[in-house]
């Protein structure tokens, strides 16, 4: 508690961030300096690194996120081996920025969700009490389970950092991060963090890789700078079928995850549309348009009657699918689409810079989740403290 | 944090403390005027009650508990479930005490262990996000889970609380505490907390409420008083299988659960002794006298080598099963038994009060196990602070 209090009243903090997110590829861990707290937080991003996932340890996982009934045992002991691999990233990412663990003052880890049910309940693993035995740095977790208790999606959390870090007092800017799910951030010019507007516009990486490994039989994890797909064309069945997905046309606040646009999902229309001879060049093609579409109809039908939107950044995995993005700049003609690289910032380090915030706001006593997004009846402080 | 920072100075506090054994009987809440921390607690009972489960309720948590594969989505939201069952508990209590929930400083939740993996990993459920949110309370839970992560077996954790308790500097206590799972302590007189005692002995009420409800077809769920066990006569083969279980000569550290003890193991003897004509009756008393014995044992074995003990103390819904006390008279001859009760102090809360302690420790920044109890390579601060 002497620590907590100390860490509190500092003015500056060091603080790693881990993600680890839906599309399975490795542990993020940032490492950056954050002085202030809340409206004055001022981020230096001074190291990230992805930790890819073993095939072992993606299977584990995806064996816990199962739609199948599951041994809890298994799930037990995953929690403690994920805590472990989350301990190890930090570890690994002080000892090349020469770091020494204990100038390190807290960690804000996301965990591994294994099982997001929308107004309902969540479940992040990856046991922060390892983080924090292993490491001996405070550490703050479990972030989403709070914003769900307080009425909330318990997701998206990424904008309330987004917010902090790209609010532009003349320009409104749309933020897309194109991970597993894909997920929009608006920050509408000058505006206070009430006015954000953020939801998770459907699939972003999860389809895509789930149909490339079921028509390679595993031998290509995903579409690389979405070659594959641009071999194919469009097949307009496939492209009705899956535009006809509820969650299209749901109306934000909204979360989803890949209990909605998983493997089962994936695989069931592959086999469909195999069985009917389309090619798995069109397939990919076809999926891909429909990621593209998903996140501009968010777009067009949530955000534009709304918003006069200046740019469009785009970040995560999905950016570097370069027929992704071109599909996207089509369906978004007019609009001028980035990449968070184009305008000098890592991409990929986003979402775990996005945690080392969040855990920040937490040890600051700081609310840190945004009601007008997740849906929450106010605003709560997320993440639970291991001394 | 600046309410934290107030309750960690402060030199006294209002404790809610919740648990919720193996045994599945119901909620247990205790509200506790807690003076100190560590070695000058003063703990002040206030009120106590427990809150049965409903049997869709306790449905829910054994299926969430079985060996079988599960649900993940079921465990996900049961998460939440318990939590809010947990927040009704504390705001129940403090309505009948004519307590103002704003009064009260924190709230300790054990939560509901659905697996246990000694030396690897354990689950305990029963959302905390929920309970603080809904209380407005600064809530402390999931402590095992430290503790396994310096090494520990994260059990048992009441001795911590026992040893702040009721230890003697003249007279060595051994306590006894009968939930699900039978587990002892021992406060040797005049020692430290490095000195004492404690280990899971086997089980407790669990095999006999299997056995009972396998038995009556569900229509007891226990055997009250210990009035079927007393009908019977004891068969010595089953009893010799059961005494050949290896948790009965395994040396502590050790701790235990329904994994070893459960439905699977109690209803596989019921079922092979049944078709060999054994009374419903016979078995009560067989497995009556085995949980007497696998505690008597424990005594022999692990403690009276070493200790002198001048009094056990038993506690726990066993301490009501008449039978079973008897048969534990005879096993531990010439020694004093007692009740919790014989004693004046109430035996029932004395789980949901060690939880109030362990928060109480845990806001104070005290570490909160005994290493030489759980095997944990040092002490911690168990606990996740949810503000």
């Amino acid at each position: 508690m002497e620590r907590l209090l100390r860490i509190y009243r500092q003015e500056e903090r060091l603080v790693a961030g881990l993600m680890s997110g839906t599309s399975l590829d490795g542990i993020d861990v940032a490492l950056v300096r954050i002085k202030g707290s809340g409206a004055t937080t001022q981020v230096e991003p001074l190291a990230f690194k992805t930790i890819p996932y073993s095939a072992e340890e993606r299977q584990d996982i995806l064996a816990a996120c199962s739609l199948e009934k599951v041994d809890v045992a298994a799930v037990c002991r995953l929690n403690f081996q994920l805590g472990e691999l989350f301990a190890a990233a930090v570890i690994d990412i002080c000892r090349e920025t020469g770091l020494t663990l204990s100038k390190l003052d807290i960690i804000g880890s996301h965990g591994q969700t294994i099982r997001h049910l929308p107004g309902n309940s969540t479940l992040q693993i990856g046991e922060p009490a390892v983080i924090a035995e292993r490491t001996g740095v405070i550490t703050v977790a479990d972030f989403r389970v709070r914003d769900v208790a307080a009425g909330g999606q318990g997701a998206p959390l990424v904008p309330y950092s987004e917010y902090l870090l790209y609010r532009d007092a003349t320009k409104t800017r749309v933020l897309l991060n194109i991970g597993g799910i894909a997920n929009v951030t608006v920050l509408p010019a000058g505006a206070g963090p009430e006015a954000v507007v953020a939801f998770d516009t459907g699939p972003g990486n999860m389809m895509l890789d789930a149909c490339i490994e079921k028509l390679t039989g595993g031998r290509a994890r995903f579409d690389s700078g979405g070659s594959m797909a641009s071999q194919g064309a469009v097949h307009t069945g496939l492209l009705a079928e899956l535009l006809g997905h509820p969650y299209v046309v749901l109306h934000p606040p909204k979360s989803t995850g890949r209990e909605t646009f998983g493997r089962s999902y994936s695989e069931g229309l592959v086999d469909k549309f195999t069985a009917q001879g389309v090619s798995a060049e069109d397939l990919m093609a076809t999926f891909t348009l429909f990621t593209a579409r998903s996140i501009a109809l968010g777009y067009h039908n949530f955000i534009f009657p709304t918003y006069q939107a200046d740019e469009v950044v785009v970040s995560g995995g999905g950016s570097h699918n370069r027929t992704l993005l071109a599909m996207l700049r089509q369906e978004l003609s007019g609009l001028a689409v980035f990449t968070q690289e184009d305008l000098g910032i890592s991409s990929d380090a986003k979402e775990a810079i996005a945690f080392a915030i969040l855990a920040n706001e937490t040890v600051s006593g700081q609310t840190n989740n945004l009601p007008a997004v997740t849906g929450a009846r106010r605003p709560v402080v997320m993440g639970k403290i291991s001394l």
